[in-house]
């Protein structure tokens, strides 16, 4: 696969300094989501394990932080804001413009779940439709940009998004005990860098795992290679909210401070909404369930650890879960079959 | 129906000092549940809803709360604690037990909930099953406490408990803004007694409503007619929790201190749930949804109101939920097609 050029200068990058004065200035305007764990599931895996509920965040995902922390750094004079998005960016920032009194315009692509699609909507964003992938998702973008001028807000790839996304780990280092481990989902990387940047800073010997479907897994091998390497337009998962190649800024911060990027398969992520629904009744997006997946099959710390795993979404279509009422050994749906 | 004669001395009932104490004491030991809410539900009610999420406590029930209060008042010597229960007391009174390391015997009614029946067993307890039936429990348990003696820990007629299931309330009305309302499921009468006193004491001018399925309305008939009436011995209702009679403290305690008891059709439930799952994600047991229908079909409070609700528990089977994936529209299922 292609690779694409990395250049960040520094000053370009956001750091620890940069969550704990987010997670200041976005204070009360957040839900205050809890931690939760089960013995039941801790049986399953062997670890103790500590979920950050994002998935109960305003807008239905952890998107709310970052977008909201960018806004209220916005430059002076700014009336519209305008970002691409396959959803809950998107929801997120329309959220943030109405609390601000200010107008919102999304690009989404195709390949959106339709619930997504409708949350753009109803949280007030002027939306429009492209062809999948970031190529056409950003050419969309531009075009609309010259039309109708607004501040972009890049759903991963801006220092601000990244210092938000990171409030959430920053909260579940705070309240659970020690970590040894934490993991969460990896699509442009915006969550995996701010947590690596809060967890790094917080509880330095904490390990930070990232974990992306197998098929989609540009991090993982850009992480192995050390180059910036990208994906197909519209890769072949469940997980709508991780379809995406990892950011610039992400990159680099993903090389500097990330322990290791693994990946499971698309059969692994549905038993894992299965089991996250048993034991916590709370349905998650195939996006968030990669993480809890990992952890099912092992592949995050050692048995006995403490592990802190951030619910990233819950935003799922309700018609499309049929598969959930199988038995763990049935066969997982066809990506094709949980899309609109 | 029959009555049954209902005296309690005022000794014997708890007020609102005792729910204060009873947060302080269990403190550290309860999940910190959220409040959680959303525009599109408020949308969809005419209200602001706010949702104490008691499905995400320990056990997955707020009836973790009563339980353990109680057993951190259990007389000296106690070695061995007991009930009868739908399952969701039974599993929260054999978690405090494990904690304190006690034993805990459970008799449970043969029309419990499988998934229920099952988290009891995993929680540590002993387990027998008897006839539905608050006679049939008392009379299996009365069996077994001679068989094997214990501590009594009645689900729902204890002060110690009903204490216990008002910090729930307190923690709600103290987190969220002036509300004009709460409104709480009823089966026993543990959670809305203990609400009662909560509410009252920490916020005199919100009005307390409690809701019940209209198959299982005892509570309804008792509040209208004065005498604490009877309930057949498995009342046809999906709401499993909720199929006992409420209890003479609770009796008492809803005469003096609550505004209203209004009750819902099973149709009206099975949509509640379906709502809570499409704008939270959240699988809440039907016995929960009971309070959610309330608000959605307009018998809480005026339109504009701040409403508070606990979600009292999530503990549904999975597998016994065809029913979510049809339409609002659609029939909903007759009771026994969500039973084991």
């Amino acid at each position: 696969m292609a690779v694409v050029a990395t250049t960040v200068a520094d000053d370009d990058l956001p750091d620890f300094d940069a969550v704990v004065a987010a997670l200041g200035r976005l204070g009360p305007r957040l839900a205050r989501t809890p931690v939760v764990r089960s013995d039941a599931f801790d049986a399953a895996c062997g670890r103790r394990v500590h979920f950050k509920c994002e998935n109960l965040q305003h807008g239905g995902a952890f998107k709310f932080r970052g977008a909201l922390n960018a806004l209220l750094l916005r430059p002076a004079g700014t009336d519209v804001v305008a970002t691409h998005s396959s959803g809950n960016h998107g929801t997120a920032l329309a959220l943030a413009a109405r609390q601000l009194g200010l107008g919102c315009h999304v690009v989404i692509p195709e390949d959106a779940s339709r619930t997504k699609l409708r949350a753009v909507a109803a949280a007030g964003a002027v939306t429009r439709l492209c062809a999948p992938g970031l190529v056409a998702r950003e050419a969309a973008l531009a075009r609309w940009l010259e039309e109708a001028p607004a501040h972009l807000v890049h759903p991963f790839d801006d220092s601000r998004v990244i210092a938000g996304q990171g409030t959430a780990a920053l909260e579940l280092v705070c309240e659970a005990p020690a970590l040894q481990v934490v993991a969460v989902p990896v699509g442009g990387g915006g969550l995996l860098a701010g947590t690596a940047l809060a967890v790094r800073g917080a509880q330095p010997g904490c390990r930070i795992v990232g974990v992306e479907p197998a098929t989609a897994d540009d991090a993982f091998r850009s992480f192995r290679s050390g180059r910036r390497e990208t994906l197909q337009a519209s890769p072949p998962t469940l997980a709508d909210g991780l379809r995406g190649a990892i950011g610039a800024r992400n990159f680099v911060l993903m090389r500097r401070l990330v322990d290791e990027i693994v990946t499971v398969s698309e059969a692994q992520l549905v038993a894992a909404m299965r089991t996250v629904l048993q034991h916590f009744r709370m349905l998650i997006e195939p996006s968030s369930a990669v993480a809890v997946a990992a952890v099912l099959e092992g592949l995050i710390g050692a048995p006995g650890d403490h592990v802190g795993i951030v619910i990233s979404g819950g935003n799922v279509d309700l018609m499309q879960c049929r598969f959930l009422a199988g038995s763990a050994a049935t066969a997982p749906p066809q990506p094709g079959e949980a899309r609109p």
